[in-house]
Formats: C-alpha cells, sequence, structure tokens
C-alpha cells in the first residue's frame, strides 16, 4: 500500500474583524487542504496553516513521501525532515508540515481499515466532544466592508450579546475570550458581564501574552471567582510561574508549552496546569495522543487550542479529544466564525448543546465537497495573499498600532 | 468487526533451574497464551503470564470483550476493568489482564488492515532490534533431574562460559548478569571475569534489590569501568536516588518504574536513569510506546525487560521496539533459555548478530502451532502447577533459604 498522489490546495475564506493582541483578522483566512491518495484509490484529506512558508514546504516534500505507506508514519516523518533538511526548516516546520500529512495519512489508514480515525488512537473513550464558544472583541465590518451578521463587540455589551448568539445557536456550555485587547479593566469587566449574564457558566480569558505579571495578579484577583482558568496571560515562562503561584487560578497555555521539550521547564516551575494541545504544531494525532498520557502522569489538565480552521480539521480534533482519556475542559475552535465557507460537505458537523458528535464513518468520517474547494482555491489565487499578518491589517487602520507585548 | 472468540490457554514449559534473588526457576515455567478471533475469520494471538491469577482473570473478562471492536482499545479496558471490579483486582492485574489482549487485538488489526504490528505503532525506525545475552548463574541440572545442555553457573568461570556460548550462537553484542545470588564480591568478580573475557562488550548487572545502599555504592565503585549501567542494586526509590547520586553510574530499574504513577517521583529523585519497560504490565503496546515519549522528554534513558516468555511476547515486544525512536540499549529476554519449546512456528524469530530482524507480515508477523499449543496445554495440565515460586523451590533444595531483601 502506498501513497500515489499528493496534492496541496492553498485556500482562502472568509474571516470576520476579530481582534486580538497582534491586530486584527484579516478579511479572508488562509488554510491549505491535502488530498492524500493511495494506491490511486483511496482518497484522504488534511488540512493546516495557509501560510507561504508551509504550502512551500509541502511542495518540497511532495516527491519524498509519494510511494511510502500511509501507516508508516515515522518514515514519512523522516522523508519530510531529509526533504526539509537543505532549506534549514526548524523543527516546528518540519513538525508543523508532518502533521498536516499524518492526519491525511490517518485518514487513510481508517479508509482501508474500516475504522474511524479515533479508533485507530485507541477507540472513544466519550461519544461527543464539547466545545466552547470562543468570543472575540470585533468590529461591525472589516475595512471599507459591509457589517457582517455577527455585529460589533467593543465593550461588555457586545460580547455578552456574541456571547447569547454563539449560544443560542449552539448550545456550548463554556465561554472563552480572546483578550489582550483592550485595557484590562474592560476586559475584566467584560467577563463580570458574561458572569452575571450567564450565571454558573465556566468562562476563560485568553490576554493572549499582553499582560505584565502585575496586571495579570490583578486581573486573576479581580476574575478569582468566575474563571475556571486564566490562559497565557503572560509570555514569560518564570513569569507564568509567579502568577501560577500568586494568582490563585489555574493558568493554561498555548504559548509556553508547545512541544514535549517545553514540557518539563513548564513542570519544573510549576508555570502552567492546564495544557492546550494543538496537533497542527505537536506533529499530529498521535504526538498529541502522547501529550494526553504525559499530562494525566504530571498532573496537568489537558484541552485543546484552535486556530482558524475548516472542517477538515475539526473532524480531526473531535477524533483525537474523542480518544483522549483525560481531557478536563471543553476545547476551543473558531469554527463558528468560519463555518458557512467549509469545504467539508454538511451534516456531519453539528454542534448539539455546544458538543460535536464525533464521526462514525471510516477515517476522519467527513467528504470534502472538490467544487467548493476549487472554488476557494481560487478566492485563494484571486486574493494575491499568501501570509497572515494582523498587525499589517490592523495599522492600516491605526497607522501608530504597535503589538509589543505585554502591552498592558 | 467484532471479537467472536477468545481462548485461553495456560502453558508450561521447560525452564532451566536459573538462580535470581528470590530462589530459583522451577523445572517448569507458566505462560499463558490468548487465541482471539475476530469476525469469525481473523485468528490474532497473545501472551502474558501464566500465573492462576491472570488465567481467572482472562476468563473473568472473556463475555465482557466478546462483541467489541478489535480497534477499539479504550472501550475492551473499560469492559475488563468492569468485570475485574467485582473482584478487586489491583490495577497492575487490570493492565495485565488488558495487556495480553491489547496484543492480541494488535495482531487482529494489523491482519485485517494488512500491516505490521510496528506499523500499527506508527512505522518502524529500525528492521532489526538488538537484544543482549541475559546471563543467570545455574545449577547444572534441575532438583533430581538430569543436567541440561547449558551446564552449571555457579562461579566467575561458568558465567564467561555460559556468555561464550550465547554471543556464539546468537552474536548478542552487550551481556547482562542476573545476580542477587552469590555475595557481592563473588558477582562483582564474575563482571569483572566476563570484562577480561570479553573487552569493551556492553555488560549489566541486576542484583534484583538484593543490595543494601553499602553494597550497591561498593559495586558500582568497583565496576564503574566496565557497567554500561546498574540495574535495580536496591528496591527503595530514595536508596535508589542515593546510589544514583554518589554511585558514578546510571541505574536502570524495572522495579521501582512500573507504572506511570512511580515516573514523577522516580524523576523529582532523580533516582534512575533508565526506564526497562515491559509491555505486559505497562498495559501493552500502546503504552509502552508512550512511555518511550515521556523517557525521550525527561532526558531518561529506555530498554526493555524480560520475564520468561515465548515467540509471541518476542514477536511483540520486537514490534514495539522497532516503532520506539529513542531506545537506549540492546532489550533483555529470556527467549534463547526457553526457545526450545516455542510454540511460533520456527523460521521467523532468529537472532542474527544479536538482533531479530522485525517481523514483515500482517499483525506480529508469526504463526501458532496449535498442535504445540496443545501439546504445552497439556504439560501445564500434568504439572498440577499453576503458580510459579522460586522460592519454594528453592526451599525444597535449602530449606533454610530466606529471599529477605536486601540480603546483601
Amino acid at each position: 500500500m502506498r501513497i500515489t498522489d499528493l496534492i496541496v490546495v492553498p485556500l482562502a475564506f472568509r474571516d470576520p474583524p476579530l481582534l486580538n493582541s497582534w491586530g486584527v483578522h484579516e478579511p479572508l483566512a488562509l488554510r491549505t487542504i491535502v488530498k492524500l491518495v493511495v494506491d490511486d484509490s483511496v482518497v484522504a484529506w488534511g488540512e493546516g496553516s495557509g501560510e507561504a512558508s508551509v504550502i512551500a514546504n509541502l511542495a518540497r516534500v511532495r516527491e519524498a513521501v509519494l510511494g511510502l505507506n500511509p501507516f508508516d508514519l515515522n518514515g514519512i516523518e523522516r522523508a519530510i525532515d531529509a526533504a526539509l533538511a537543505p532549506c534549514g526548516a526548524s523543527a516546528r516546520d518540519r513538525l508543523s508540515t508532518f502533521a498536516i500529512l499524518e492526519v491525511a495519512c490517518h485518514d487513510a489508514q481508517g479508509k482501508i481499515a474500516g475504522v474511524s480515525v479515533a479508533e485507530l488512537l485507541g477507540g472513544r473513550v466519550r461519544d461527543s466532544v464539547p466545545y466552547s464558544a470562543y468570543l472575540f472583541y470585533k468590529w461591525a465590518a472589516h475595512k471599507d466592508g459591509e457589517p457582517d451578521e455577527w455585529g460589533a463587540a467593543l465593550d461588555p455589551d457586545g460580547i455578552v450579546a456574541q456571547a447569547r448568539t454563539m449560544i443560542d445557536r449552539y448550545g456550548f456550555g463554556s465561554v472563552k475570550l480572546k483578550a489582550g485587547v483592550f485595557p484590562p479593566d474592560v476586559e475584566i469587566a467584560t467577563m463580570r458581564a458574561l458572569a452575571s449574564a450567564f450565571p454558573g457558566l465556566p468562562l476563560r480569558i485568553d490576554p493572549n501574552g499582553a499582560w505584565s505579571v502585575e496586571t495579570s495578579l490583578r486581573g486573576a484577583g479581580e476574575l478569582t471567582d468566575v474563571l475556571e482558568y486564566l490562559e497565557d496571560p503572560t509570555l514569560d515562562l518564570d513569569d507564568m510561574a509567579t502568577v501560577a503561584r500568586e494568582g490563585g487560578l489555574p493558568l493554561a497555555t498555548n504559548m509556553c508549552v508547545t512541544s514535549f521539550e517545553t514540557v518539563p521547564p513548564a513542570l519544573q516551575r510549576d508555570a502552567v496546569q492546564i495544557v492546550l494541545s494543538d496537533h497542527h504544531y505537536w506533529g499530529g494525532l498521535r504526538r498529541s495522543h502522547e501529550l494526553g498520557r504525559m499530562c494525566a502522569t504530571f498532573g496537568l489538565g489537558l484541552s485543546m487550542h484552535s486556530n482558524s480552521h475548516l472542517g477538515v480539521s475539526l473532524a480531526a480534533m473531535t477524533h483525537l479529544a474523542a480518544a483522549t482519556p483525560r481531557l478536563s475542559y471543553a476545547c476551543d475552535t473558531h469554527y463558528p466564525w468560519n463555518s458557512a465557507d467549509d469545504v467539508v460537505v454538511p451534516g456531519v458537523l453539528e454542534f448539539r448543546e455546544g458538543s460535536l458528535a464525533v464521526p462514525t464513518g471510516p477515517g476522519l468520517g467527513v467528504e470534502v465537497d472538490e467544487d467548493k474547494l476549487e472554488a476557494l482555491h481560487q478566492v485563494y489565487l484571486d486574493s494575491g495573499r499568501t501570509v497572515r499578518d494582523d498587525t499589517a491589517y490592523m495599522r492600516r487602520v491605526d497607522p501608530d498600532y504597535d503589538p509589543t507585548l505585554p502591552r498592558f
């Protein structure tokens, strides 16, 4: 059984003007879908970042993986490392390239063996995976654009309204706010407004490294009674340790624990209590599953980080979460912001009561609409875009915007 | 796809009078082979301990696993835990029961998907797995029995001769001595004799917890220049930490790190530097593979422990080792002591230059001779034996034998 084709399809799809600590999401988000063909007959899918570097790396490794067995993930990783070594790709770049193909290989493996990806990862420990409502401060419209259906959310009331829409539509049972955008008093007030509007609902705030230690401690102190955790308030590991020790709240991270190498120093400092894994940069589903075992062993909580993504990634995340015994918190997902442009045929990836039923078909259990894929590829080509730059886009509106962190 | 039958076959096979810190191996070693049938057509194999408690547990879980999908390892583990909960089985007993079926499920999965177990574990990182020569002090014959082909090994010369036979036959490139049997001066002299007879050959000694801290430090000091590691000189974790800190040699263990729960305390104390994994009690191949990631992450070396076993276990160990990226040392195996009675059809499991080529057929890649299986089951029934008791057997020769550790 051999990989006989690998087709790399960069896409662009609509994204609302979501604010974060580096700027604001551009009108189009970029993403890559790979189509992996095995024995000229089994078609499988992977998804990852749409950055030019990723697409270039996928092109560089294509020849090296043709002819390999889709079950031989270690061999595929070796081939990728060898192909990318001459261009000096970082370990993270190599892992991100591998992760896209690793997901596609799991899709292929499942289709070949007649089992789901969750079963390839050891079997489901839950039949549906809880996700959280991922709230963003946002503009009503993109620069020079028409208002989107979500409207503006630039203050506590706006975020409460957004949360209500999210919860009404999808039934999410927990809420995360991407923060680090406005002065801490506004963001703290936003969380208190959410707590008042949705009593008892688990809340999280993610300042994305924008807070100093002092601000982090103040934020933790003022939100102790309403947060289930505080995510990446500050960037430095020792600073995180200080906030963890003095702040009175568990800290979650997808910024200072991002690879196996970063786990021991975090444990030594007791700097984080919850790891937000992401198979896209941890090197795929197997490694992420291994991370789950590591977290359980060392008493770390585990949940899942998300970036803007489409349904192939959502399916992969859901299978992984379904097969991960100790998943401590509902996973993050940007999907509600982008699902209208998804390339996955509708019907499988539908949130019910805040959770996604684990697809039961072979492999990832989702079907890709190749016409939609081609259409979004054309949008990508027409856009002329090849990288994401939230800061540059923000500066078109606010020329003095300074993304240096910590900001507050 | 469903498990449609599970047949548990206890076996007994010839074992030489090998000495250890608890006594001496009895004339028959006990083992269990399980035959797992999927969809009434796929036949798969597992192997584990032959102790009565294991056989009883396998009988208790049989009904619970029938009908389950052999890819749903988590579901099978839940079923086993539920079936064994009423009889108060320990976590280790539950894991040992699960591990036997987990290997059989991997054999079935591989046969269904048309790939080897190594590929199910992520693919081979090596095409053959190095094993070490596992030396034992031994009597020439069992009590009231005829001398075996290996002869006596009760002093340094006997062990050197045994090592020469092992190396001549199998080409092993490293040597381990099971110690804790004779006074430390004899055992230290034995290691020095090995070092003289085989200059440069990596050597290990395993006192099996029989040494005090003082003896361990003396042994380490006198053998620093010839050992690659010192295995389980003493039982207590804090004592191991002392020996690790002051002894000047890396310590290996299969006695104080035996489950994920025992990893953090060992790391906190820097008590061990090499973990000798064993899929039979770590809960199967997946967990053992995860242990490999954990060891690589925390800078621990990794190799493999063995107990008396047959070819199904050897094949499983070999696939696991083949798919484990950072395997620091040649694996242990008792196989040369028992291979004459193996139930695996000869031809696949042959040591060449001390290594075993990874079987390439689907699943475990070995075939079981069912006539041989039946014959060894009859030996088991005829023996009347149901447990292993090295101490009781030793006391038939030396009524005053005291197995209390540390002995020296």
